[in-house]
């Protein structure tokens, strides 16, 4: 411990490890704490992800020790950590990724004021705070959002293997939390106090992806396209952004919400969480397209919003196409960086369609998800339809249920 | 005179007919009028355009016969009317073009109650009033505002050359009035009613362009970019359009307005128009791109609104670039039809920017016009500092003179 963390270590604090303590787990030295985290050595396709016991460094100003409960799997997780050691400055090994944090704060360093010793906490993105866009509840579009989020320079080292190996030589701080390790360190922007809004440990690990996936989807709705009663909302994709969407469509009033997908679980769902209509992308009519599909069910002029959360090029086009005069089109989906999309500029500017991209729902955490809380304990957002807890050494076959579809949104538990 | 026309016709058009035979004019049949039109028989670059001498049919069904006192000459007359006949849709001679007339009422057909014989009127584009689009007050971005405003479906022929030739065979109705004419034919919806506006023909003369390239310049500051004093605006072009954003741009108090151009006079006009910096694209710094020499005026993260009136592919990119996080990137001058930007998806999620067009500044003519005319009062839009005015028969001039920069907004008077 450092002198001045050690100075300052409540009884509370050493409630809490004696409290670990009684549960069996390892002792460790006095400047580090055990862990099991998933470590990405190389890309997911290479075999790369192991689960392994590390031990984790004290946190430093600014940061905090939490103590995981659960984590979402999110396809950023994939996404980042499919890409080859250096193929682009968010891709190095070994780190530790997961951004979908939720857990009890084990430990705080200066300058955190966020929370303390022994809350719960549910974890987001990072921001720089410091910024006009910060400062104009523009976070998810901090300049520093990239390197704060993804680069190695903000991924400072964390974690140290217990097999032997260098010291603090497995990167962290993905989202600011690096979720996927029971114990992790954790930037206090990413942060959002949930003392106020679980009532279990039980809910604390439910409520994990609200800081990603569904804070996406329903921020998206709700912030970013500001739908109302008047739109007909047209969402992309069925994951778990996309099924957010569709219950932010609800909560909004939208007065035709249009789910898109192939897989007809999805859609299903789709249809049980708020979806008024479906298209099954695998089943149009001889000579239909997509687009023809959406106009068809939006009054043949198009929907007056549209939101893509798959990042497929073909859908990212459709979508666009089938836009109506003056709506609004959202793309939420990462689509692959090399992806440029071309667009005729003067008919672009004849419909008056506005396109934008959001990131992270546009949502601020520690005002969007107690709302989104709040709307589950009033039956509007049933958060609980999407998941599938899987315990953490499942992590193989619960990535592979997200990307065949078979599981919405998959949370590892500790 | 058509049956229904002549026996609806009242006392005071009588009397306007017998006014205009006071003024020397030709008498002409009963069913058709004198009239001086710019036609345009081929492309201007081929000498195409002539003023002759036409007459002019009877209004239909929610049709004014107009006397023009003043039209405005816009870039959108010398793009339309420099395409091939038969190379677009929207390509087709002999027509009659000009779309900023403004005049006073000779007649007035059935259907029609938007004015009265007599009355002064701004003339406008027109759109169909009864699409969702015009229902919600995007009348502008009606799905039908090509066909209306442009194509060869939409422009009944209504002159017919007085030196011989087929009756009926110009075609007018281009943005419904074809304001190249000191009478033509005006379709009800492109009109607004002036009576309550207007103190002399002067000040008619002089509001001629408020209903296209002005409002088109202040309606993108106000109704689709909506600044406010706390936005940063970047103006890329300073024509007539470009200077009515800015003085809008001051209106609405945005801290920071930026003019772009490279013509020395309206790069001076726009600062006495309101611009608090500018940036003469011909004089860059060695090594500064336009988007470097934008950022730096604008706190190094760009522009929180950026509106290019150029259409200009490389400077519709360079202004694209220099957006701030989650500003709002609007397209307002027509950029070649075959040209497409490409955007890389990724990146464009990541700053959140906003990218849409807007056509005619998402103005309804009989909301905005009026109020564009109690700024001018008020001392708040000095319209009359960007205007020329210029006999008809020296529209050649007008159009050097307009492409040349020499001159912002020639208004060609009858």
């Amino acid at each position: 411990m450092t002198g001045r963390a050690s100075a300052n270590i409540p009884k509370s604090l050493r409630d809490l490890w004696k409290h670990q303590d009684e549960h069996g787990r390892q002792s460790t030295p006095d400047n580090m704490s055990s862990a099991k985290a998933i470590v990405s050595h190389d890309t997911h396709a290479n075999g790369g992800w192991k689960l392994e016991d590390v031990t984790v460094r004290k946190p430093g100003d600014g940061e905090l020790l939490v103590e995981m409960v659960a984590t979402g799997v999110c396809h950023t997780d994939a996404l980042i950590g499919g890409i080859p050691d250096g193929a682009s400055p968010v891709a190095f090994y070994p780190r530790v990724l997961g951004h979908e944090g939720s857990g009890y704060v084990k430990e705080v360093a200066s300058n955190v004021t966020v929370a303390k010793v022994g809350d719960p906490v549910l974890l987001s993105y990072a921001f720089c705070n410091n910024c006009p866009a910060c400062k104009s509840n523009g976070h998810s579009h901090c300049p520093d959002f990239t390197e704060l989020n993804f680069t190695k320079n903000a991924a400072s080292p964390i974690f140290t293997p217990s097999q032997g190996g260098d010291e603090n030589s497995i990167h962290g701080a993905f989202f600011g939390q690096s979720s996927f390790a029971s114990l992790s360190i954790v930037r206090a922007c990413s942060v959002v106090n949930a003392k106020d809004l679980i009532k279990s440990k039980e809910d604390l690990q439910l409520f994990a992806p609200l800081g990603c996936g569904i804070q996406t989807g329903a921020g998206t709705v709700i912030n970013a396209a500001k739908a109302t009663k008047d739109d007909i909302v047209c969402i992309m994709g069925l994951g778990g952004v996309g099924l957010s969407a569709i219950m932010a469509a609800k909560i909004q009033g939208s007065r035709i919400i249009i789910g898109v997908d192939r897989v007809q679980s999805r859609l299903e769902l789709a249809k049980e969480l708020g979806a008024t209509h479906i298209v099954d992308g695998s089943a149009l009519r001889e000579g239909q397209s997509l687009t023809d599909a959406i106009k068809a069910l939006s009054e043949d002029l198009g929907p007056t919003v549209v939101i893509d959360t798959t990042g497929a090029p073909p859908l990212i086009q459709a979508g666009f196409d089938s836009a109506r005069n003056k709506g609004r089109v959202i793309q939420v989906g990462s689509s692959p960086f090399d992806f440029n999309m071309s667009i005729n500029m003067f008919a672009f500017m004849m419909r008056g369609v506005t396109f934008s991209g959001a990131i992270e729902g546009q949502a601020y955490p520690p005002e969007f998800v107690p709302k989104m809380v709040q709307w589950y304990r009033d039956g509007k957002f049933p958060v609980d339809k999407l998941v599938k807890f899987m315990a953490v050494d499942q992590f193989e076959q619960a990535l592979e249920e997200m990307h065949s579809g078979k599981t919405i949104k998959p949370i590892l538990t500790y």
